[in-house]
């Protein structure tokens, strides 16, 4: 039929699909209310004992910067580790790198903009200023043995500058694998993504670079995530990043909602046959607890609505009901 | 690949996927507030400006039962019909039919249930009490020329009973074609749908009954909607209900959003190349005028957030920004 159609999307048969779990970095670091340490970590045991296969535990930024996640190295080092689960941490700089691999973090997250504008505005440097900075720290993860993994924001447009080309993003990509970088995460940091385009990118990712980890960040801002999420998988896609709850968005975007959310996207594809690896209702479990740590309520559907199978009793008077009906012959 | 597989649903490469707006009927019936008879007719007059093939207008029903509609005659005659519309309506009975007839409605809409819990729930009649009821309504809108449609609710499950065998949904289809109606509708009641479920029942339809008018109607409860839509063209469906703002819901199914937004599924679908017929600007508009009808905020992603493309500007600082960073080599 086309080129890049291998597989039966619409039919899971068994096949494995990985989840980054990143409501505790990404999600958290946006939130006004500061949760708890404990709770940070009582979180973060959950996400482990759910099943999922990476969690971006926190992040080590400045405190000053982002007070929400100021306990990182705590949080990092009290977590219960379990065997499986890959823990992750953000980290803008070397000193950050220097601090997480003190605290037993297993990979870093770099994040950087192939938006120069959305760079600017989120990390107050150009692009070639960020490169050179995230070269420093893919320098130092090597020295210490420690793995890296390079997310890029707006990798399927831009909120500010609309779309990206999509060999502007494949020139960052390249950069980054000639550092020797582990794995790259395209996201969609503002809900621009749609299917036809990234079943194309990543196709043409999958293709060029079969080698390099490739991991999908979307977000549901325009209700596109699990079509997005699908669309990956038919290119050969199969590790995507989520927020629990869904958890996170983004400041330069307004009126967006939050990250794919976790239980939502596990929910369908444990639907369609997909092995995630994830507990569902232990993470359902986890994401209604979330409206107590934050003080709001979350976009996560199955939290609310429960699973398909969550079926509601009929109402009270449904007897009565049946015997009026069953009167009328 | 597979007997299904007949078309890239990736890329609509300019196929035409038709819509039926329901938001006038399935959506504001729902509502506590009754929207005056003048904005519901200059609601469904922007709605077919806008492009929509099908709208249902109103229900033909009791008024103490739906007190919402009880407007439904005027409202039927006084809209600006366009060519190219279909105007179509609820009708519970043969009163409600030969009113609807009367108001120059263009097609009816019967509905019963597939699942005995939710028929006996929602419309206070066994299966077969409904089915004999329906029946005399099809003969009077035979006998006076006018199409009719059956939407078969919880097709894709109850959320009383759980799932609904495939074998018990076509029978009920059968019945109605054997009446010869024109149109059925697959209605996902309570978004109990999944792709892979969706794709087999609409081959399945298609194969069995390839004259009989189908549509599939999802709700986005459990955040399946558009994947369901996509599943569903794959499958060779290529007609759709959906309400503007995503309003309706069901009573029987705490916690349960509403259906699949018009708006938001527009949006996707054209991004993908498939001709809607629907202008976006306009269908969003109206959208946008729905709080200020119902007196609350609606599910719409698109209303909210913009489509893809409506881009924002840079923060007020961002020269300074941009400055500094330069400053900094």
């Amino acid at each position: 039929m086309n080129a890049v159609h291998t597989t039966d999307v619409w039919q899971g048969a068994g096949r494995r699909v990985f989840f980054n779990e990143v409501g505790t970095r990404d999600g958290l670091q946006m939130e006004q209310a500061f949760v708890p340490t404990e709770d940070k970590i009582a979180l973060v045991n959950a996400l482990s004992q759910a099943g999922l296969s990476k969690i971006e535990v926190t992040a080590f930024v400045s405190p000053t910067a982002i007070p929400a996640l100021r306990d990182g190295e705590i949080v990092m080092r009290e977590i219960e580790r379990r065997p499986g689960t890959v823990y992750t941490a953000l980290v803008p700089n070397a000193r950050g790198a220097e601090r997480a691999i003190e605290a037993r973090t297993d990979e870093l997250n770099l994040v950087m903009s192939v938006s120069e504008t959305h760079n600017l505005c989120n990390l107050r440097m150009q692009r070639n200023q960020s490169f050179a900075a995230l070269a420093q720290v893919v320098a130092t993860a090597q020295q210490a043995g420690v793995p890296v993994n390079v997310s890029l924001s707006c990798c399927f447009g831009c909120p500010m500058e609309g779309d990206v080309p999509q060999q502007e993003v494949f020139g960052w990509v390249q950069r980054f694998a000639d550092l020797g970088v582990q794995g790259i995460t395209l996201c969609d940091t503002t809900g621009m993504a749609f299917p036809t385009q990234v079943r194309a990118m990543v196709a043409a990712f999958r293709q060029r670079w079969p080698q390099l980890g490739m991991t999908l960040h979307f977000h549901n801002t325009r209700g596109m995530a699990l079509a997005n999420v699908l669309a990956s998988i038919e290119a050969g896609g199969d590790r995507f990043d989520a927020s629990i709850g869904g958890l996170g968005g983004c400041p330069y975007a307004p009126g967006a909602s939050g990250n794919a959310c976790t239980e939502d996207i596990v929910h369908a594809l444990q639907l369609m046959g997909y092995d995630t690896g994830v507990d569902l209702a232990q993470i359902v479990a986890a994401a209604r607890s979330l409206p107590a740590l934050i003080g709001h309520d979350t976009a996560s559907q199955i939290a609310k609505a429960g699973a398909r199978l969550d079926l509601h009793q009929p109402p009270a008077d449904f007897a009565a009901i049946r015997e009026r009906a069953l009167a009328k012959g």
